[in-house]
């Protein structure tokens, strides 16, 4: 996990919100949206005046490749050190980003460059937004089910300031502005060894009708970020959904031991937590996330998962679930215990 | 499996070709490149008029949404019925597409559209091109041994004459100006029952420093494929890959029962054909993919196991392999055996 070196301070978005909207009607629900994200700051790749400016999209198309290209090696190695693993123990990587968009995808550059075997699989995924991070460990699961002994290296590498589109004012433009940062992840799923969480179940659940209310519209100014007003609302019908995929499980939603959250924003957490009756404190690897470092998409939940790692160690056996949100609107879910001999993944 | 109901002939792309560089000194080697492809007819999902024209990448986008949204239900209805599935029996979609991006991904449109499950597992992939078909059967067939019991839906919908690019003459460009086709192809694999290709194993080569030979540039006017003169030649390296993946399985590459290539162009066949020690008419499949639609991208190899479907139906327990090559330079290979009463790929 790794997170750029350019920092912007929840009060210079405050700053920069009052220069770009100056005069206009929206200035004073620019400036209540990004107050009531609660980040505090967020880091990006190229410094905030440069981030400002749009460059068009084949600039920006061209930096993702230099910034993930320079950014996401020394992430890998350490979530390699961290797994015990060398780069030729990998057989697969999923790698997902939905702020940029490369063909061949990054995978066959981190193979040649990274010395990843030849036979290493490449699971590129660019179209699952923030849900992709629950995705990823979802299909490393798979693998790893499927091919027993093997390991699959999970990148995520999310540069939202690159689809920062300085003429969109409508509501859901106003509050990314002040939501989206940037980070890089990575972790290993393993079959088999390591510490971390031993993943037992996943599945995946899509909100009928929605799928317009996370979206891009491509345009020749490249990404354009779309959110729907009634996304923050989406808790309550997904709420249930966890609460019966825990439930198919044997668990009880609102006992678990662990739970690392998609950090969409702070009603989705605060939501959450009332609808399945679980304590605001257990979701603090999320928060924490989503206060230093602002929603980074699918790298949320990898952000969560290294807090957990760091902070507080479960105990072995301890139960906990991992759910990514992203458009569809797709909820991406898993169940597994805290293990600390024969653990599955490791970040 | 469906082609649009355009069609441009190797006369027409000659004619067309004349015009385009008439004068210039690319077109007698445009001529003879556009002669050399074989592809005696290609389907557009736009008349060839307005295909020459470039829109916009804003407007190719939209049209790619509104086409692919056109064209892919009726596929994948024909694809269920072949199956002998209903929707709702379905548990994972893997829609692969490099001519259009759309996020949410068209997997999300389908499950609402056309009745899916809600947790129906989506995994689209946009970054794989050419060699998606062979990695969308073997992530299929990857999760049927994860989850046993399951069905997977594989969407392929490449509308590659929306990324024609009328300013491009490099010889890559004019290769593909008369090699690419477009068609929406569906496939099912069944984690049990059904007829086709019991898969028994995958694999996946990238061959090494390969990754700028096939590549997207991405512009503000969209999706520049770049093709390096070099890739016609790739086949000898992968026939060692091909042979060695085969032989990984107890079997002879040079005496399989049937062979399903991605038909590249014609030197890709013609040369694995040589390498491989395989007779041209047991790539028979391929070759008529190839003539009668042009080089039809992830789409080919499902177009292929069709044709091996409808014209000759192998005998219980047939050897046989599957090769999708694509950019990185990547192959997804697979083996299986023809299955009556307990296949895995019914298409």
């Amino acid at each position: 996990m790794s997170v750029p070196e350019h920092v912007i301070s929840m009060d210079e978005t405050l700053e920069l919100a009052e220069r770009a909207h100056a005069g206009k009607s929206q200035l004073s629900l620019a400036y209540r949206l990004i107050q009531n994200t609660g980040v505090q700051k967020r880091h990006t790749v190229r410094p905030v005046a440069e981030t400002l400016r749009h460059p068009g999209f084949e600039e920006r198309n061209r930096i993702y490749e230099l910034e993930s290209k320079k950014r996401t090696p020394e992430v890998i190695e350490r979530a390699l050190a961290n797994a015990n693993l060398a780069t030729r123990e990998i057989d697969a990587i999923i790698y997902v980003s939905c702020t940029g968009f490369l063909m061949p995808s990054l995978t066959a550059w981190l193979i040649n460059t990274m010395g990843f075997r030849t036979d290493t699989r490449q699971i590129p995924i660019a179209q699952l937004g923030c849900a992709a991070g629950g995705a990823a460990i979802n299909r490393a699961h798979d693998f790893c089910v499927a091919h027993p002994e093997s390991n699959v290296l999970i990148v995520s590498c999310e540069l939202c300031s690159l689809c920062y589109q300085p003429d969109d004012d409508d509501v859901g433009s106003l509050l990314s502005d002040g939501l989206f940062g940037d980070a890089v992840a990575a972790a290993v799923v393993r079959g088999s060894g390591g510490s971390g969480v031993a993943l037992e179940r996943n599945s995946s659940y899509l909100i009928p009708d929605t799928e317009d209310w996370i979206s891009y519209d491509v345009r020749d100014t490249g990404f354009h970020f779309r959110l729907d007003r009634r996304v923050p609302g989406t808790m309550e019908p997904l709420a249930p959904v966890l609460n019966e995929f825990a439930a198919g499980h044997g668990w009880d939603v609102r006992n678990l031991d662990f739970y690392i959250i998609h950090a969409g924003g702070p009603r989705i957490l605060d939501d959450l937590g009332e609808f399945l009756d679980v304590d605001r404190k257990m979701f603090r690897h999320s928060w924490a996330t989503l206060v230093d470092y602002g929603n980074i998409a699918s790298a949320v939940v990898l952000d969560a998962l290294r807090r957990l790692f760091e902070e507080d160690m479960p105990s072995e056996g301890a139960s906990g679930m991992i759910a990514g949100f992203g458009p569809g609107i797709t909820a991406e879910m898993a169940v597994g215990r805290w293990s600390v001999d024969s653990s599955e993944i490791s970040g």
